[in-house]
């Protein structure tokens, strides 16, 4: 199968701040993504694996938060986050059945590397692939979480891949988007990078760059669903736990930007790390120093509209990568039109 | 002055919920709304009284939650309203420096009606005018918390009246707005109402019904600003604490619609009551009987998706409801120019 | 080896509500407890089940809420606990490395159960019984989550039994403790039942009824550790998930009576369920009733004391019912010598 | 009035930690300490003050968390505490109807202080003194805020004094009470102090030192109230917002060791602050340097448990400093029999 390009081929009017290098979370120094896809007739499914750090993120866990938007959702790892403001585990995104079984191979991985673990909080967040994918067939196990970990790079791929392989978004088919912004604090070039699980939302509410898609699609047959959408923020720029809860705070708004709405059943979790400021576990000071970016408005809400703006392309993007699927039951699930889109919607892109 | 209209005179493409009668928040039943305005020079500001029920709340008081989103804020009774879920005072809207002074008008208010009472949880809420008001000044008193109670009625005005007089909105002239919608429920019509006090944004940010207006304004000087919003949402759909506090978290949904993207010194806050269900402080009752809304999805998610939809439409009807205001420092902001804007965005207008 | 009897043998201080038949969290109608344990060797660890209702807990869920008072824990289930105030799953104890593996379980009993499955948010907490138990052997499967729940029943042990197999509180034997209140309110009688896992505190720490028990202790070596709590609250009493948050925080209240400081490490977790007003899922009834406790002080107030004195006397149960017991490398903690200290603190006892 | 010593006087058994020189709040460098207390008749009442810094607060705030144990109460600036992670203002302790005027006086006092203030976040608390103090009648002004700030300094006096003049605690005289703790962090020196205002409790319920003094009572009357309890937690220590905020979420487990268990009608908050790492507002850096306490298990614990303890004195030094009193309605509330207390509970005192 081809490639699509996502939203990478194209510049789309999603705010005036600069994108990185691959228009992805990897862009931030240390980030990779791995994916495990299982296209298998009815089981379409899979494994994403977002690494914090190339390495030690067990000895030297990265600063972190969590929020959730609404929590109709299964994520694990949230209380400790938020307790102790860190990850010390890679993060996996799965679909909602397959929780438990990422977790505890997630556990598994931790002991075989670590003789001295005795604990250990695994992050796992998930979607629900029903409409796509025979969920209740157990078909992840510890080998496709291990392969997702094992894949992990930089130019990883979006779409219809990995935890993303059954999702559903807007009624087209979605999955894993990612995008990345750059931005300048004090003379140093620091990276915001998103990698969205986009499973949310009805064919009516579509918006891209604000523009109302819905008269395009008027006759075609809604997808109902209640979906979730997780939101991973990435950023080397040094943040401490609070500022961080404050950035995923802002994920509503990069959702909403996309037409989402919201509804009960759809399970909306967003993480945030920082690789600045990881310090050992065991190195013996009492009292640590951290780094961390200034709350003064010019400097911390050019931050804030640069993730929006993120999590709003992430989002597209996962739309504009993913190609039809089908699944189980002999379901269908279209990808974006997005050539023609372009067309008839010429102002999405900038002149 | 003569009045401006607001949103109401306009079929705007703000989902597809219908709206209530006045498009208010007075639309629902028993809910009043008035305002007390302070127009004199340099002073340009106010309060807004929004009373929940038109009788009887201190001893009967509503179902309520409330929500930060951006705690940036100096809003009064949030923890009582979520420990308790009611709420027992009117809810005043004023400014940043008045809190206090409002606090302790609703007190008095209380203690005079109220013979018995020896404790009572004023809710007030602001937002900061200072672009055009002389904030440092102790303009506002205690007569003007009991004109803007005494003035409450139905058919309210929105626009740069109350506590909206010195607000600043996406650039514009911002204020007080609202919105309404009617939803079908078993059977049964309820009524959601939307008010807001609008202070946020940047020119540059602003979307009506999803179009960006940036280039009509790429001309115009950006007044600097983190302003802040305040969002009440009303209903007399029967909803319990849980249930109101998820309704909450549909402000930024609603707010992020219209360009907000919440910036760090935004001071973003949403308060919900529900009028049904009001069950009297000393009815001696050990067990109390409460109806609130199934959370299936077909029941409840219209509810959530007619709400953000009003608090779009709340938000853009302040900035169509006010005039061009000048005040303290000579500053004077700009009447958004609806009658041109919707010239040449036809598409904003539903066909 | 022969069954210690708890707390239930004594008539000790805590408080002057009066305790259920079985002084158990059984004694709220429906709900009962299993357990599974492994006694080998270096393996001492186990699984308890404690089923809010005795049939139809899926199609009818029971109102829950969830707390936490330190987050140092792996809890699973808790953000949608809160989102929709309902448990629909057992809720399972066991070890901190087993949560995914419990977690993975119970999806597959539900999905047997139910075919029509296909979303299930299971409610998994833990403590780390690494002292006695070689937790980074994956002991625990998916046989002894089954023969958890098919063990369940009113009349269970507490004690070094199930999850709390491996644990130790304060120095001595830990593990599952449990005890109830009867209540009456408004002429019915209702039940409140505790259950603990008990993980937690230092020798110096422990209060029996308030008495400093350190200076019985000081010739013994201090088991240096940072454990964890867990608490599960049951009641009959109607009791909507706010109130039944507000009951959860009472948890801190209830632990510190026995000396627990809350460590940096130990994760403490509250969960609380009402077994009135369990509704249908598919009732079709968009306006639901709800009954729920009055908060008037006189009525709820007896409600949150005798939480408290539950939850101490509980705790306190898990230390009298556990005997001594070896483990993973050779260690041995010992039971509390319950009869000499009830000669050598016969203040403990109520006269 | 002779002035009582409070537990200062007294080797009492809380904890194995060591007391500042003061034993007051004021032990931490740059703490003040202030009161306006009118003691006329009927009117019982004040206004307690908390400086945490000698100079520059507004310009230079303090790192701060703020936590909500039972919320029936009407703090104001609570949000903004939380969202920003620091305190900018006094922190004032008033009755429950004074808080709107405390919250005004605060804003003109910073407004006179600070020419380009345009916003600032008062930091006021409260119980409710109506058992000896008329409430219903304004008798606190601005001048008594005005004084009680003036009147700030290290070696402040405790029990009914200030705010705390007309509260009652565990049916005896209650109100200030101060306590403090010095902590060896790898080799430096730091202090934890303590200010309690306390207004809770029932004369069954008291703890000292764990030992229940009911019997002590049982032929007095008890007074009926459900109070409140505010506790302001201050160090020196380098703690940023997360870390204050675990802090304050140990305020349970000290108000619990006295015999509190948090009633239904008890407003009971806690407030943090660290004095280290101010930092100016208009540094002009864009990435600041923090110091913060390493979170390693055997560095933070103890001080957790020197803040439990050291709440739990504060609480009972406010009824061992505070002398009968009478108020509004003939009431007396009797002072704590100290002396006779502890002839008769010799146990409480450490040989």
């Amino acid at each position: 199968m081809s490639k699509r390009n996502g939203t990478a081929g194209y510049d789309l009017r999603f705010g005036s701040s600069q994108r990185g290098k691959l228009n992805r979370i990897t862009d931030v120094p240390g980030v990779c993504v791995g994916h495990s896809t299982i296209d298998n007739g009815d089981i379409q499914t899979g494994v994403t694996a977002v690494l914090p750090a190339a390495e030690g993120l067990y000895e030297r866990p990265v600063f972190a938060a969590a929020e959730t938007i609404n929590g109709f959702g299964k994520a694990t790892g949230l209380s400790q986050i938020n307790e102790l403001g860190e990850i010390e585990s890679p993060i996996l995104l799965t679909n909602t059945m397959a929780v438990g079984t990422a977790h505890r191979a997630l556990v598994d991985h931790l002991i075989n590397q670590h003789p001295e673990c005795r604990t250990v909080n695994p992050v796992v967040l998930e979607c629900n692939d029903s409409v796509l994918n025979d969920i209740r067939k157990p078909a992840i196990d510890s080998s496709h979480i291990g392969a997702a970990m094992a894949d992990s790079t930089t130019d990883f791929q979006t779409g219809a891949i990995g935890a993303g392989r059954g999702m559903v978004c807007f009624g087209y088919k979605g999955g894993i988007g990612s995008s990345s912004r750059i931005i300048d604090i004090g003379g140093t070039i620091y990276t915001i990078g998103v990698l969205t699980l986009t499973n949310f939302g009805q064919k009516s509410e579509l918006m891209i760059t604000g523009q109302h898609i819905a008269p395009y699609f008027e006759n075609e047959k809604e997808v109902r669903q209640e979906g979730s959408i997780i939101v991973v923020i990435g950023t080397d720029l040094p943040m401490e736990h609070r500022q961080l809860a404050r950035l995923c705070r802002r994920g509503a708004f990069g959702i909403a930007r996309t037409g989402g709405k919201c509804g009960s059943g759809s399970g909306e979790f967003v993480v945030a790390f920082s690789t600045a400021n990881r310090h050992s576990r065991n190195s013996g000071m009492a009292i640590q120093q951290i780094h961390a970016i200034s709350e003064d408005t010019e400097c911390i809400t050019p931050v804030f509209t640069a993730t929006v703006d993120c999590i709003e392309e992430a989002i597209i993007d996962s739309l504009f990568a993913s190609r039809t699927t089908s699944g189980t039951g002999g379901r269908v699930i279209q990808g974006l039109p997005v050539d023609q889109l372009l067309i008839d919607y010429p102002d999405i892109v900038r002149k």
